[in-house]
């Protein structure tokens, strides 16, 4: 589990640069519910998730959120380090979901090998890319999906994320993800619950009809 | 009016990546309502804009349209050559809005030396940081702005890139850029024409009450 293992683009780099990074990288354990990141304050450096999960979200002047998309283990957080891009003027909160264990790479020391090494600028520009195809999905679907198709949707990955049909989840926390109020949630979660798709109880959602959530 | 006077990066390329730049580009004048690109299938090369306008939208599976983001002149638009970068995964339409002057830089010779040019690899990082930010930064207007907010903040966008308080627009293309049925946006255009804010003719809409409208 050493740097190298976690970045693709290492054997690229050259001898000096290896050093480099590998010189000023730490690691660091960080509890659940650690803001890494908070609007376009700070700009802690690039992190490396070696086990764990990290949300990256947005919230309105109202104080509601929604997620942009989540990080898991071998997934690399950009926006953690957003200062080193001038283009990059907006607005996100990232935050551990669990325990994370991560690389921290210092942004001078990134930015400063990315400005020499093609190799390093390319790989960034396909971590931009593969953020910004992930912003684009969720475009489409606050734009043309109704809120059942993603509830459902989102009610399925999380069941495959956890790796469990029953859900440990509250009903506000899946409004912070989808950008819905809380009410919404619950309306939409008693339909499903009347149709047999779920069973609710306190704290959990069990998912009892799989098919009938994936034909929505 | 020379390519090297559309690229800011030039002056960090080599004498050799210049040329390659110099023998493949190809200037066009493209007429209103030309397609550039469509969802994900063709790949015609990076679009600099002498001068003209372009669209870049979205397309619903029911035909709906919203306007992602608008080009001008000495813009560079990427996403016609959204192939060089594997991890763009995400269809959008490319289309001119009037007759549009055009250089046009083949994707595999700017693939090969943005593979090998870090400060190339750079300027392009930025490019895809400023269209990211304008794509934030509609999620935000589309997650928490009302759509008075949205019209009115359109209505007076269109003035300044029209030069003029009478727009020749109509409530259908408004929609398109708004992702908004017709509708919707001759409702809301009824209501701000009952406040004095803007007067309805066939095919224009005159802005009489600047003030009030940026006050929404």
């Amino acid at each position: 589990m050493e740097l190298k293992d976690y970045l693709p683009v290492w054997n690229k780099l050259t001898e000096k640069e290896k050093l480099a990074l590998e010189n000023s990288v730490v690691r660091k354990k960080l509890k659940k519910g650690t803001v890494i990141h908070n609007g376009t304050q700070d700009c802690n450096g690039l992190f490396i998730i070696i086990s764990g999960e990290i949300r990256v979200y947005t919230i309105s002047d109202g104080g509601r959120e929604i997620t942009v998309y989540r990080l898991f283990d071998r997934d690399i957080c950009l926006f953690s380090a957003s200062c080193m891009l001038n283009s990059i003027q907006f607005e996100l909160t990232i935050e551990t979901q669990k325990e994370t264990d991560v690389f921290i790479l210092p942004v001078e020391i990134y930015k400063k090998i990315m400005a020499e090494s093609a190799p390093l600028a390319n790989f960034t520009n396909e971590l931009l890319s593969s953020r910004f195809t992930e912003v684009m999905w969720l475009l489409d679907q606050i734009l043309w999906k109704s809120f059942d198709k993603r509830l459902a949707g989102f009610l399925l990955e999380e069941s495959a994320i956890q790796g469990s049909e029953t859900l440990k989840i509250t009903h506000e926390e899946i409004g912070n993800h989808l950008g819905n109020p809380r009410e919404v949630v619950t309306r939409m979660l008693k339909y499903f619950s009347g149709e047999g798709m779920v069973e609710l109880a306190r704290g959990t959602i069990k998912l009892t009809d799989i098919k009938k959530l994936q034909n929505i």
